[in-house]
């Protein structure tokens, strides 16, 4: 098995990748910083003669790998009570890929193992429903099982370890990956 | 009075911006199209000694107009269940200008009137609504009013017409502006 | 065609019910007064050998009279950011219905026309949010569809007219059902 | 300190009741069991001349008491994806509470540590999110902190305890209790 780990932050070794790093411990891992890729937003095509162009930049690639993977975990620190637009602009991406014939098996290739890992500041655990709402939409769009999320507490860098709830859930998340 | 409009869009004249368009009829609007901007994602230096950088983009000449405005509207289609990647990316870049020096008074400017105009495909009405919970916690956070928003449906580009009370909410809130 | 509204208000002729009755005017009605109705809190008895046990009260001939209707409407002031208590028992109530041998197709049955207005007075376009949600995952439970819905404004009675939205959502409402 | 579990559950040892016992074991706990008490439904005269009458009910009785502790957690199983009927019906009394002479300081009272506790079995983690946003509207309208909430996954009576997180949880909230 192999678990994708998309990272949506913009500095390394945030709360959320403390969080996603410590569910994944020991495991096979594939790494995808978005913060290190050039993801262009989406220009929506849906309704041009000519459909989607191809475009330029590093999403094919992570979306080819990432579609290699049985498990993908979103980590996202929680900016602004939502997933950070990086994260944003990389699933935007996704209507493109539905109609790519390049990805015939889009749709069914993410059906697979998904989890959300989202740490962030203020009342996480009730202000980040939302995002949780949002992710429960997009993955049943796609035919996907919820797997599960954490939602984590943490303002400054480490804070992280104080939350013990998110903390234990990191570590449960850990054990069922390993099963 | 002026109106700042700001389109998450990727396209134009697409189903939010018809909405958006009459909703500000007749008015003295400023028009900021983030897909025509260069607006990088934000980069969270909240943590770092040395603090948040200059950013080369056209980010801060935009949120300098748009604090001129007494209205905005945040006008943005709905992709996956949530606001485009594009808008996302801008409000993103406010944990910075929080900070900045250059805006003394970010929040209080803010905390004008605010409107959210969005138009998707799937169900709006229901599965727009963690998009609105979030834009509350965004005002909330920022002390603002949250004065209105209209969701409209409407896949194909000028669906929206179809939605009678999208069309009559956008000529209520054109009455009220006007007022 | 008939068209059920099932009323979860405490008092008569509130703006819940004046909306309501202006989404229905002209229309053949059956009235359902929850108030008026001796129904009890449902008894969680899923997984009691002897199962659930006949209940002295009027809930058997409501949802009767209402299961012989091809249109409901679910009108329940916002109370606490929530249905009425009087709406939710009822609700409630459905466990044992959807095990009753005497409503042997109750899910089919109901998955009919569906409709929410709530009303009520702080800020119910944002708050009364959840509300629409937890509606959503009830109707999908079921397997109804999720027609639509009203959130109106109005706190001191009468107040409801002045939330043009809602009134213009309304007569929609009723042309729709009259067609 | 004094503890109040209020339990919205129709039946006894359910799994709300399994994760809220554990939350307080070994501390002093009054339990107000809303099945075994008569409560009526709120009868809204917020706006009749004469206002709220005397209600012959338990309700003054248990909100007395409760209003004695310093710590209120509510318990409620999910049913139909929100608080049991039950506990509605008590909720929306406050409405009258409010404006209770009795009760000079409720909203101050009532002010106080607050925890809500929820089990159900359709993906409560998820399902359960409106009924989390509605406490935190109700929380917030009373001026009140919303110290924590736990949402237990158990469909058959015991399984929660197979709900590892959710037990964690309960443990955790256990030690902070007897801080």
């Amino acid at each position: 098995m192999t678990i994708a780990v998309i990272y949506g932050s913009s500095r390394p070794r945030g709360n959320t990748e403390l969080l996603a790093e410590r569910a994944v411990e020991g495991m096979h891992v594939e790494r995808f910083y978005l913060k290190d890729a050039r993801i262009l937003p989406a220009e929506d095509k849906r309704h041009t003669d000519s459909g989607f162009s191809k475009v330029e930049d590093d999403y094919s690639i992570l979306i080819q790998h990432i579609l290699m993977c049985d498990t993908i975990i979103f980590a996202t620190p929680i900016y602004w009570y939502g997933m950070s637009g990086l994260m944003k602009n990389f699933i935007d991406r996704w209507s493109q890929t539905l109609r790519d014939p390049q990805f015939p098996d889009f749709k069914k290739r993410m059906s697979e193992k998904i989890y959300v890992i989202a740490a962030g500041g203020d009342m996480p655990r009730v202000k980040g429903l939302p995002l949780i709402q949002q992710f429960a939409y997009i993955f049943g769009f796609l035919g996907m099982r919820f797997d599960g999320y954490i939602l984590g507490e943490g303002n400054k860098p480490g804070d992280i370890v104080h939350d013990k709830e998110a903390i234990f859930a990191a570590d449960q998340l850990n054990e069922t990956l390993k099963r």
